[in-house]
């Protein structure tokens, strides 16, 4: 099974758009972790809010820069092998934001694809077609092109006019007409930008969105959910990281982050095409 | 000293504009390191390297998907931390490429400057201002922004015209105008266009260029010191990886790699400006 196949089953097995963001921050970690070494910490962690919500997403997205800021490459492993052991069907989206000429690029996917064992990975366009192919040419796995993220200074250099539309449409363009041979790709599109997000589903075509900014970053859910579905009321993967992550500081925390994916999941579904 | 005064201390110390970018390929080893376990021949192929070419060369740039492919985080920490012990005075360059939201751009920050101890990374441009102020926040550090990467995908995007002038020019522009307030950034600039390197010259006034893509990618020397160099002949980090570090697969490939390094600076040497 595809990247694309296993998205799909995820989707509709779980009822949810809804992806949880893997961002573990020590310095915001729940007061039962704080006795633990940092790096053990990160893995029970992880492994504690995979499996409160394990039934209520359709993707988990390890951030890879929390992992590397603590030298923790073994728990990003780890925490991959963990879902790929006990929830082989969850698909694992690697948020690497990759970029690099063609022989570099080959190292950075057999990092994300080999190394970590990720369903998929995120990467820059910025380098231009010959930095993606050594990526999409693993036509199993997913890649996660950068399109219109989530943050304030996205609009500095993808708004910008390139003759008829902006840069961010004319990477949408670019994914959709020539890097989606493969049927492998998808496209960053901000939470916080549901007008954007709809001009991009229209040169998009299916291509499924993994979107960034709903929760921590306050994200229009009814908004964005409206602008980016699919007439199957699917491709969209919603990710939610720290409202999720660090709901409660205490014991109940798994538990906390359960509720919060559960309401979310909910908030999400009631925008959703019901065909 | 701050990483520019660093930089200028090491182009006039080595006379040298080279850098030697430490892009480990275990399969393309010499012979003498092919019976030690991987990881250690990675650091062992380092050494021989840095030991061989120190007093020729202004940057060390280790690229880590390099290491990050064979999980050799450890040893990219202990060539750094080499290159810091035995050479205090060239500067060490992390070629990461990174570029994310500010939350996780921080992190990316504590993995280069704090975890690995480089002088400067380099970041894409792609997802604007508030990505980048991480890293430039750490005023003695340097941040080097893609400009016109030195592969052929470049032009993909970096060459779109944004109201006047390409992107890529645009990106020159918000760097010198707005993101160099503490006067540690640099630009990469590819060493396959000249005619580019020329254009942003004029627009980033006195700001270094790294300059990927001599050597194995084939980029004109006499051309890019030409085009890029500033009045007082400085300005410009030149890398070489594949041609300096695989010159032999014998036993001499550490005098090799010395001869083509010393080929390399003179050959750039030839067209410097002498104020």
């Amino acid at each position: 099974m595809n990247f694309i196949e296993k998205l799909n089953h995820a989707w509709r097995a779980s009822d949810s758009l809804l992806c949880v963001g893997l961002d573990p921050d020590v310095t915001r970690f729940p007061q039962p972790l704080h006795n633990l070494d940092r790096k053990q910490a990160i893995l029970e962690f992880n492994k504690a809010i995979i499996d409160a919500t394990h039934d209520l997403v359709c993707a988990y997205k390890p951030q890879i820069a929390y992992f590397a800021a603590e030298s923790a490459e073994a728990q990003l492993a780890q925490t991959i092998a963990y879902i790929n052991a006990h929830y082989p069907h969850i698909p694992v989206i690697l948020d690497s934001k990759r970029g690099d000429i063609g022989s570099t690029a080959a190292m950075y996917a057999a990092e994300a694809f080999e190394r970590y064992g990720a369903d998929a990975l995120t990467v820059n366009p910025y380098l231009g077609t010959d930095s993606v192919t050594p990526f999409t040419a693993h036509a199993e796995r997913g890649v996660v092109l950068l399109c219109r993220t989530s943050n304030p200074g996205a609009a500095d250099f993808q708004d910008l006019d390139v003759g008829g539309m902006p840069l961010y449409q004319k990477v949408a363009q670019t994914v959709a007409r020539h890097w989606n041979t493969h049927g492998n790709c998808m496209l960053v599109v901000g939470a916080t930008w549901p007008e954007q997000m709809a001009a991009i589903r229209k040169i998009a075509g299916d291509i499924p969105f993994l979107v960034p900014g709903v929760g921590a970053q306050g994200g229009d859910v009814e908004a964005l959910v409206k602008a980016g579905q699919r007439p199957d009321g699917l491709g969209l993967v919603i990710n939610s990281s720290r409202a999720v992550l660090y709901a409660s500081q205490r014991d109940d925390f798994a538990a906390a982050a359960r509720q919060v994916a559960l309401e979310t999941r909910a908030l999400i579904n009631r925008y959703r095409a019901r065909p």
